[in-house]
């Protein structure tokens, strides 16, 4: 058997606000990249390639706040996070704020594999990455002029904002984020997420998705987790392992262990967005308490399902 | 009731590398942090301040690998990682990988307190700093011939060192953060966690000191948390937030969720270090896996403990 799911953000994403050919271009995005990780789970490959493939996917296409898609931070620059754990090992990989990156997914397996470290952070981050061979591209890889009006439209608020893409609108919250969990036939799971950030965000500011624990988590024994949303309320709740302690210590199923914390915990505390979660039986849950998020699954016997809203 | 606990690292800490001057140079430093601790609790004061103004007083001071004396990194700077969470509110604050600051505990309590963000990083922390009134220090401020040494006895190995000074071997394990928990009068928690990192340490690398869940984590409903320690392992057991969670889900009191997370799970994964831990009920627990780990404790009814060794 086996399973992969994926996010591209959860936000305040209306019915209305979508054109019926917008809608299928979203559709189609996530289809590919659900294909993507599934010729590797097919021919038996790990849940760990799985996840990269799929997320590889997603930072390919700019609809997504992540890799290429990336969101202008307030100095006009991109700056990238992202984050992936082996459920089999718990090893990880990290990156926090690095700039010329196509690929974050594929630097956090890159320090997971290469390094003794899990978290690197910056400038220090990108030299790592030369230092195995990940090509450093021009900040003109990164630039979209989507993007780029939607700095110029929130550059004179206050604060920084997190919205998707610019055909929403800039005064709803919407959280661009993208990840993958996977099951693969060997009995592994794995988890990823990438992701751009807050549009016209300052001071090297990073949310929960280069946080294990909060953004991402992977353990054979519980789930496999990634998650999308206002990220210091996911660090704040600890999201991610939430999900697995409430299994492992708590006796919760996937699906109650998930809604406790997407649907109550969160709620309660303020946090919006949602997550993408598995378990080694297969289970597979995609809650989230906003609008809508763009999610997808598929598996062995298992239909492709692709879904923005509720 | 009051209470607080400190440490300043953990590692191979054996009786026949101290002589008994510096021992009590330990003890002495130690009961300073807690003196500072205890004043502010003692008149009415927060545990969010309590715990600031502990470990305000170990970065003040050159034995511990925080604040001034903070270890050097490969380029012979000083990055410089903390976090601080409020058990009431679950307010967080935390900064990674920052140059410049004298107190970056100071500074993760400002970015809690003064930002919308939990985590900044690198230089954008630095801006923020001082958009707030934080001064920036010259590298001169961070200097010290001991850590400068001790780099220097590192440099031409590969990996970066973990030690925690200098009159230690150069190839033994010995992990210096600091870090404080504390219980107020009004019945409320908090921890704080800072450091230096690693000597020699590279590519922009963090540990578990900056991240919320696995050096740092505060709930009145559980327990206030300060790891140190290997902390790519710390960050991968996501430990602090662990030690919650077996009280809030497994139902195990402070001293079995702590002994469980450091004796018993991260000595499977090979993670060496230890924590320092309280709860609302006034319990302090201080394991540690390691040969010793810098450590003191104090409350209204609880006379001022301090030790090294085990």
């Amino acid at each position: 058997m086996y399973r992969l799911a994926i996010h591209g953000g959860a936000g305040t994403l209306s019915p209305q606000s979508f054109t019926p050919e917008l809608e299928k271009t979203y559709h189609d995005a996530l289809l590919a990249a659900l294909t993507e990780g599934e010729r590797i789970l097919k021919s038996g490959g790990t849940s760990l390639l799985a996840v990269e493939a799929a997320v590889n996917s997603l930072e390919d296409c700019p609809l997504f706040n992540a890799g290429k898609g990336a969101v202008f931070t307030h100095d006009k620059t991109h700056e990238l996070d992202a984050s992936i754990m082996e459920g089999k090992t718990l090893m990880a990989g990290a990156v926090a704020g690095v700039t010329g990156i196509a690929y974050p997914i594929s630097l956090a397996k890159a320090i997971m594999e290469k390094s003794e470290h899990v978290l690197l952070c910056g400038n220090g981050a990108a030299e790592f990455a030369k230092s195995v061979g990940i090509e450093i591209k021009s900040s003109k890889y990164f630039h979209t002029d989507q993007r780029l009006a939607q700095l110029m439209q929130v550059i004179d608020e206050s604060g920084a904002h997190l919205d998707h893409s610019v055909h929403l609108p800039p005064d709803e919250k919407k959280f661009g984020t993208v990840g993958a969990v996977a099951l693969d036939i060997h009995g592994n799971i794995a988890a990823a997420t990438s992701t751009g950030g807050m549009t016209n965000k300052r001071w090297g500011r990073a949310g929960d998705s280069p946080i294990i624990g909060a953004g991402t988590y992977a353990n054979n024994a519980t789930c496999a987790v990634s998650c999308t949303g206002h990220g210091e309320f996911f660090i704040r709740a600890v999201v991610a392992y939430d999900v697995s302690c409430l299994m492992e210590y708590g006796g919760l199923s996937l699906d109650q262990a998930c809604k406790k914390v997407v649907n109550d915990k969160l709620v309660k505390l303020g946090g919006e967005g949602g997550l993408i979660a598995l378990d080694a039986k297969g289970n597979i849950c995609l809650p989230f308490n906003s609008e809508g998020m763009y999610r997808g699954s598929i598996g062995d016997n298992l239909p492709a399902f692709t879904a923005i809203f509720q």
